[in-house]
């Protein structure tokens, strides 16, 4: 270092360094390590490495940088300024050479490694290191003295411009290889894939000249009954687009088990739920592309996240295993392979796919997901993420250890096995409040603004009117009856007579509480039977068991907070989640919905190769608990039946509602029904 | 090392050192790098390491080696000799324990990287070393408590077991793994690719249990007009069947300049010439195993040699870039790729082949495999080697440095621009004699063991009859004319006058030599004309001008000694080739025919991965000259013109024949032809 060299300071990140007279900002940038965007390798075309000098007195700095500090704006940087616009005290850093001390502010988006804020409650950020990249390579032409492949000239360029080790295209894309050079006038722009640094690298595609992109991922989350996908653009992170479709594997079987039955017991019926995944994954990607107006060429990566055995049939593995003791998967580490290969045939023919670990035979690349967004691994205290489908996902831990495990909850929670029940969807009660005094309901429906007891209700629902009950609308209902002393610590429903409220009705030996009857209208009975309490019991119970399991893992009886994940998560009431006894006790204010926690993980995983590497690592950490051969898991289960619990005090939830103490009598055809895994 | 421990001395290799008494032979062995083959990892299933025991006393080793030196022969070992028999006097390492001071033969069938021998004349051998194995695992069964895939277990006993990096099947070999382990007993063989050490290993198939193999390999050289193909035993090396097939990229162009032709002028040609490629390709692979006898799926490796538009339109790549100086390749470097990706889809799907690298752009991977079949950069002396096709590849060099190049001998050495020109084929003029004094001929005809003047030779040709002259018959005569003087320097045939020949007789305003007059049978005339002759002056005038070529770098007048490659190699005898002045003058005892050469360097490359190793760097260091831009390459072609040659002495010829000087005069209507490059 020469101090009569000027000295070259970098904001935000504060990296300063002296650089020899001349070098240019983007020099200056790769010498020092500041993260200065650049897809043209600075020649001027592509402006990622616009940045903005600062002029004047810095005295935090120590330095005062004078007006031609800068070399003057050149020809590039004017072409391009009038050709597509520079905004106002912007420079092309490759362009720019530092000729006296500059402080440099590089803008967001000229950072390749940018951070990207995904919740801006919690400012918890990600920085962009995608697999794939858009390179701008100049080749050698070719010499017929020193004969060499155009591709072997190429990857002499990768190295010397871009420090890359030897790329591989596909066959079709090596056979476009050589028009494209001679289009480009031995400029090419190509997708360059590596999953990890010590794997081989791709050229996924290639572009004559400069091509500008962008390129797209697909972050992928594959439930037992939807599919959410969100086209994500692979340098800014940001979702362009999200689209939903029914996983038509339903017709199969409505839950994982019943799925893994229809393979047991249908030869080639596997095969059949993994054709049907495959169709539905490929519109889904289709369907996004023309949607977002985007050429489906420019999408080049997947992510995938789902249960184990969803992966096992979007992979073309029998699920029979998972059926059974041991539930043994076929394989559980992340798997990097062809997007075709999840048949992904739309996007582009050499898009890859990488599927996240899964954690164990129950708990999927869905958990995995969820931990790699929510990252209880980096919790000082000690956080409970329940991700609540047909099987709930339970995750346990702090900067210590992190234990998972899954539970047999049932499809209650998502509206089946109700009586009245449905999924969420236009029509469906989604929120119940019922009058301690009076026992009257008033709830409200999906796709309308107002409660029922507004005026206008009716009109408001229109044509759909109120169709069935969802699951977070059970949830509510049976959690204010409870309230409201329609129902007993033990889950029966009292009559008419022992509650002196008109809205419950007999039905055959014991009891519903009618929520809405719409049937002088033409419309359903929407009632809660004694059968559909039962059912949110047992699903209840099972989430409350495998909590209670990891808690005594770790040998404590309270956690400090409660994460909610999926999109049960973000429409469950903490306060009725409590009520009936879903989760352990904490101060409500310390319950939070983390959202669609699993496919937020399948975009950070989109987006940051560094993510990939950490989940990978964590899930080899993770301690995962089987509770199917727990023997206190049982006892756990049998306890939780009660609400909110027979033995397990609740003090938080008393300092906010105190529930009646009451015992009706069962009548004598009250009986339970086994739960099912599912 | 204890001096009371046991010593172990095996042989051939002399490696020695002592080891724990009780250490199992196979343990011994790899314990002091004694190549003992093993499949089945030491469970005495698959007799690999079966060795020969020495007792008695050895004075050259210096020790005795007493009955009770090994263990007494076990149950494993007497029930494997009851059901499948062992040699006498063999043991299975992996079950005789040392006891005392032993001296072990390791006989060749139990060396895992045996030698084979390809030529017995020879005696070069090869170490064999396939990409792929068998390997037979014993994998953990799953636990519970501690979850982990099926294929993470199977790696971790590859690497327990076999030393062996982590290793991916494909989707659907991954498919198939949990129901082969559990019908295995959590036994599984596995046939592992890894064709190069720091490259990810693949798990191609894998079978319950053990199996027993044997997995097999396709060398395929790949020429312009015919295919060939050799079913390859992986483990010993050993060439089970070979067949052969037309090209039948043939319909689009004769030579391979016409072929890149139909590529420019017809939209989708080079596509059609690809599809047609792959489809004999597959042919050529699924008619071996049923004529071997092997199930395809065994067959889990291919190489492939052949020139450069070959090269291309077998991957799909447009050749059109060959076609036109600077004859820039798309990809130069050897390609490890799906076997698939050539249309070998009847074999093991997920078999690999190996593209050996090109060495210019007229300088192919068939070149590639000669200089690793003949390697020249071991020699020496100073070798030519000449590989002739519709191209002859040229290599000429020793220890010091090895140059290549091509030149455009055009398809005269072939039979074809020949008037009475014809594949070599029954019926088919293979071999001439002229008698110089009586100018009477006497030929052979493939297909028939006579010479033309024995007794029976027409009935011995059977139908067929006499149909043409081949490359090999074509040569013989006209060297035979120049001999018997019916013939001058310049190439001109005499008249009948002027050379007191009948059978000359007048063709236009030049002459021809009748070889053979079939008419009155209903056959054909067969003669040499004097177009014939210039035809064979153009290819051999190239030919020799690039050697000649390669000889002005070195800086040398003279070679060592010459290697003919190819079919064209094995048919042509070196006396004739030399009258010709094909090749530069060498002692005739130095000219020696290496065969198919590039199918056996295919053939060497599947059994060696060390091989695959040293033919790319060697490529990377062979000197190229492009004798399309050479100025004396045309200088060399013209003085080559005349036979032997204009300038250059050919005192070793001349110390076998005197060829007569003579110079007949022209008639008006003798022109040359342009030679063409294709």
């Amino acid at each position: 270092m020469n101090d009569c060299e000027p000295l070259a300071i970098f904001t935000p990140s504060g990296k300063r360094g002296r650089v020899p007279a001349g070098t240019t900002v983007l020099d200056a940038a790769r010498a020092l390590g500041v993260d200065l965007d650049s897809v043209c390798g600075g020649r001027g075309i592509c402006s990622k490495c616009q940045c903005a000098p600062l002029y004047g007195a810095f005295p935090k700095h120590g330095v005062t940088v004078a007006p031609d500090a800068l070399s003057p704006v050149n020809a590039v940087e004017t072409r391009y300024d009038e050709k597509r616009g520079l905004k106002p005290g912007r420079r092309l850093g490759c362009q720019a050479r530092i000729l006296g001390d500059v402080v440099i502010d590089v803008p967001p988006e000229s950072q390749l490694h940018r951070q990207v804020v995904r919740k801006a409650a919690e400012a918890r950020a990600v920085e962009m290191d995608p697999a794939t990249r858009l390179l701008l390579v100049e080749v050698a032409s070719p010499d017929l003295h020193a004969p060499s492949g155009d591709l072997e000239r190429l990857n002499a360029a990768l190295a010397a411009q871009w420090g890359l080790p030897p790329a591989r295209p596909s066959l079709p894309v090596l056979a476009r290889l050589q028009a494209a050079l001679r289009k480009g006038g031995w400029q090419v722009t190509v997708a360059l894939h590596r999953d990890r640094d010590d794997a081989a690298a791709r050229i996924l595609d290639l572009w004559p000249g400069f091509f500008e992109g962008p390129l797209y991922g697909l972050a992928i989350d594959l439930g037992s009954t939807t599919i959410a996908a969100h086209l994500t653009d692979l340098a800014t992170g940001e979702v362009h687009a999200s689209a939903g479709a029914m996983n038509p594997q339903i017709r199969f079987g409505e839950d994982l088990m019943s799925r893994v039955s229809h393979a047991m017991l249908n030869p080639g019926g596997a095969a059949a739920m993994t054709a049907a995944v495959r169709v539905a994954l490929n519109d889904l990607a289709d369907g996004l592309a023309v949607q977002a107006g985007v050429d489906p060429r420019q999408i080049v990566e997947a992510t995938l996240v789902c249960n184990p055995v969803m992966h096992h049939l979007a992979l073309g593995i029998d699920p029979v295993e998972l059926g059974q003791a041991p539930f043994a998967l076929a394989s559980s580490d992340a798997l990097d392979i062809a997007a075709a290969d999840l048949g992904l045939v739309s996007i582009n023919p050499a898009a890859r796919a990488y599927v996240l670990p899964l954690i164990a035979g129950h708990v999927g690349a869905d958990a995995a997901a969820v931990a790699l967004s929510e990252a209880p691994e980096q919790s000082d205290d000690l956080v409970l993420i329940v991700d609540v489908g047909t099987n709930a996902e339970i995750i346990l831990g702090n900067r210590a250890r992190v234990l998972a495990c899954s539970s047999p909850t049932g499809p209650a929670f998502e509206g089946a096995e109700i009586s009245s029940g449905q999924r969420a969807a236009p029509g469906a009660i989604e929120r119940v409040r019922i009058d301690p005094a009076t026992g009257e309901p008033r709830f409200r429906v999906i796709g309308c603004d107002l409660w029922s007891d507004a005026p206008g209700f009716a009109e408001a629902t229109g044509a759909t009117g109120v169709t069935g009950i969802c699951g977070s609308g059970i949830i509510e209902a049976v959690a204010e009856m409870r309230m409201a002393g329609l129902l007993d610590g033990s889950g029966l429903i009292g009559s008419a007579e022992a509650t002196g409220c008109a809205r419950i009705i007999p039905e055959g030996r014991t009891h519903a509480y009618v929520l809405h009857d719409g049937r002088a209208a033409g419309g359903p009975l929407i009632a809660v039977t004694q059968g559909d309490v039962r059912a949110i019991q047992l699903a209840k119970s099972a989430l409350y068991a495998g909590a209670r399991l990891l808690m005594d893992r770790i040998g404590v009886d309270r956690v400090d907070r409660v994460v909610l994940a999926g999109a049960f998560g973000a429409h469950v009431s903490p306060l009725h989640a409590m009520v009936l006894g879903m989760i352990p006790d904490v101060p409500l204010d310390k319950v939070r919905s983390a959202g669609n926690a699993a496919g937020t993980g399948a975009r950070i995983a989109l987006c940051s190769r560094a993510a990939r590497r950490l989940i990978e690592g964590n899930v080899r950490r993770i301690e995962k608990v089987e509770t199917a051969v727990e023997p206190r898991f049982q006892e756990h289960f049998v306890a939780a039946n009660a609400l909110p619990h027979a033995t397990d005090p609740f003090p938080e939830l008393a300092r906010v509602v105190q529930l009646p103490e009451l015992a009706f009598n069962a009548g004598p055809g009250e009986g339970g029904r086994r739960r099912r895994r599912g």
